[in-house]
């Protein structure tokens, strides 16, 4: 077992992370880029965790805002971040990675790992570190003023190394504080169970009148109506079909709300509704928010890059890269991860599956 | 000047053109397939005309619901239908067309007078037939229980015959109850001129939500936000663009709202809000209403084709008819106009300019 952690991001994700840790017995640094997030937490000394996990104050051992310092000792460094600040903090990290250490991105969106790898590779970093992503965050969580409440604790979550023969390593590094990881075949499993990208980007660009009106609402319960839920589906299978063109068994969306919250339902609408860890979710407020600067153009346009790759059409993602980007005024076919970004351009299907 | 005219569809336009040439002194038949739509104009015996044009009780000399016996001794037969009841008609009107008619599809969409062309050919149609079309309206109209009111005339209609070299005859057989025809250049004019091709269908997708969700809104004032009349503008330059390709000088939209309703402004969607003719106009109550349904198979799939031809490429178009065919369970891309059923398919540019 691994005893000393740094968490890169101070957000909800980083702080429940970090503060857990830390009423596990470990030794843990905490690091952001922007001091204005972590003020709350030196002030405090630390974290307050509520909610349904482990209760207590953290009192962390360490708060920075520099990598090389909050990753100096670690054996483990969960990077708990937005996707669109991967590609500044591994390229941080290539400056400082000692052998033996391993990083997780947690979650990896779509091409965590590989983008990780790919700017290791360009930046001429040697250390022998073990290098994976799991496919979503451990908890449902919100943390304000250095008090961190879980709502949520994932039963199950996948993990996949890059490369795979490191998986089972990793997993075994974290049994103890984190059981419930289970191994995924490879990074493309992970980045292809990105659920995110299915239920996120679509219903924003079929209810942005209504955001950009001000109307308050749900975005899953009302935001996803008949007709989005059936386009959302729809757009699933593109997914899921991308995934079985290299070979993996990627769950539904519809199999996963049956999975993981054991509803059932015959429109996608209305299983959309029953989970009770999102119905009360309300829409971003603004067009450009994280459910499309992020799951755009770190989800949506790398599955469309595999997808192309494996000979398999995305022409519903397509569409929904092409129009939220002229939405908010960004081109993600250019800004998102592409297979060169990521490493992998010019591999065909058996090649890319023995590169992972 | 023409004295016998049939009109085909008794909609709002069609009760307003039979009842206006009517009251001009003309012979007019008025047909259309559905005998529940013609009742209340049967039991008037003719239509009550009201608003800002002719006003007036028009008796009808006939009201049928048999094309060949609407057009038998007519002179100009006026197509006023939905674009997608065009081929029912262009096929009832093969086996029955004489030498010396005249058939304006008003508007023709885009594609319409090819569409006509192309099912007579296909039909064996050999009757010389002058064929045209126009890109929009002549009026603002509504009609109901044999009452039409008219709440505005375009002072400007551009008309474009197929082949081109029967515009000027037709313009000028017109001129007596329609001087505001003007020539364009060729039907890809007035096909590409169909400017509902870009303020219905898009506003429609991005208000999706609000639609199924029973919302009231009006479609142009409430639905085209600045964000969605950003959009709007990007998918209208590729309709210019294409238009370019073929040489037309067709008009944008911004300079359509100048030219024709006399508005500025910075933002498109200030401009769509703006003519006092369209800001009060609610959005449609369902999805797939006549501004998915006609604007997208007849609209949007053309100007893609033709795009795809010239070598334009026109992203944004294709991603509202992948999402629009999704949102409302069918493929626009089959079930639209494409160069083939236009009848004009292995044509280069130059190839089909020369054709029309």
């Amino acid at each position: 077992m691994k005893q000393n952690f740094a968490v890169l991001g101070a957000g909800n994700g980083g702080q429940v992370i970090s503060a857990y840790l830390k009423l596990c017995g470990k030794h843990v640094t905490l690091y952001d880029r922007f001091p204005q997030v972590l003020a709350p937490i030196r002030a405090r000394g630390g974290i307050q965790l509520e909610g349904v996990s482990k209760t207590g104050f953290a009192k962390l051992d360490q708060i920075c805002e520099d990598v090389a310092q909050a990753v100096d000792g670690a054996e483990i460094i969960f990077v708990v971040l937005p996707a669109f600040a991967h590609a500044y903090v591994a390229q941080e990290l290539a400056g400082c990675l000692v052998d033996g250490q391993t990083v997780v991105v947690c979650p990896g969106a779509t091409g965590g790992a590989l983008e990780f790898r790919a700017i290791w590779d360009r930046a001429g970093c040697r250390s022998k570190v073990r290098l994976c992503e799991t496919n979503s965050l451990f908890y449902a969580a919100r943390a304000q003023d250095a008090v961190a409440t879980i709502s949520g604790v994932k039963d199950e979550l996948s993990l996949a190394a890059l490369p795979a023969q490191d998986t089972q390593a990793i997993i075994d590094d974290l049994s103890d504080v984190y059981p419930q990881l289970i191994p995924a075949a490879n990074v493309l499993e992970t980045s292809l169970n990105n659920m995110n990208t299915v239920v996120h980007p679509l219903p924003v660009l079929l209810n942005a009148g209504s955001i950009e009106r001000g109307e308050k609402f749900r975005h899953y319960f009302d935001g996803i109506t008949p007709a989005v839920g059936e386009v959302v589906e729809q757009m699933d299978r593109e997914r899921v079909a991308v995934g079985r063109a290299y070979g993996l068994d990627i769950l539904s969306l519809r199999d996963a709300y049956i999975h993981y919250y054991h509803v059932q339902a015959e429109k996608m609408s209305d299983l959309c509704h029953m989970s009770q860890a999102h119905a009360d979710i309300m829409a971003p407020g603004v067009l450009d928010s994280r459910l499309i600067v992020e799951d755009v153009p770190m989800g949506l346009v790398p599955i469309s890059a595999l997808g192309r790759a494996a000979g398999v059409l995305t022409p519903i993602i397509d569409s929904v890269i092409t129009l939220t980007g002229a939405l908010v005024g960004q081109d993600f076919w250019k800004s998102g991860r592409t297979m060169e970004s990521l490493g992998i351009a010019g591999l065909d299907r058996e090649q890319l599956v023995a590169r992972l």
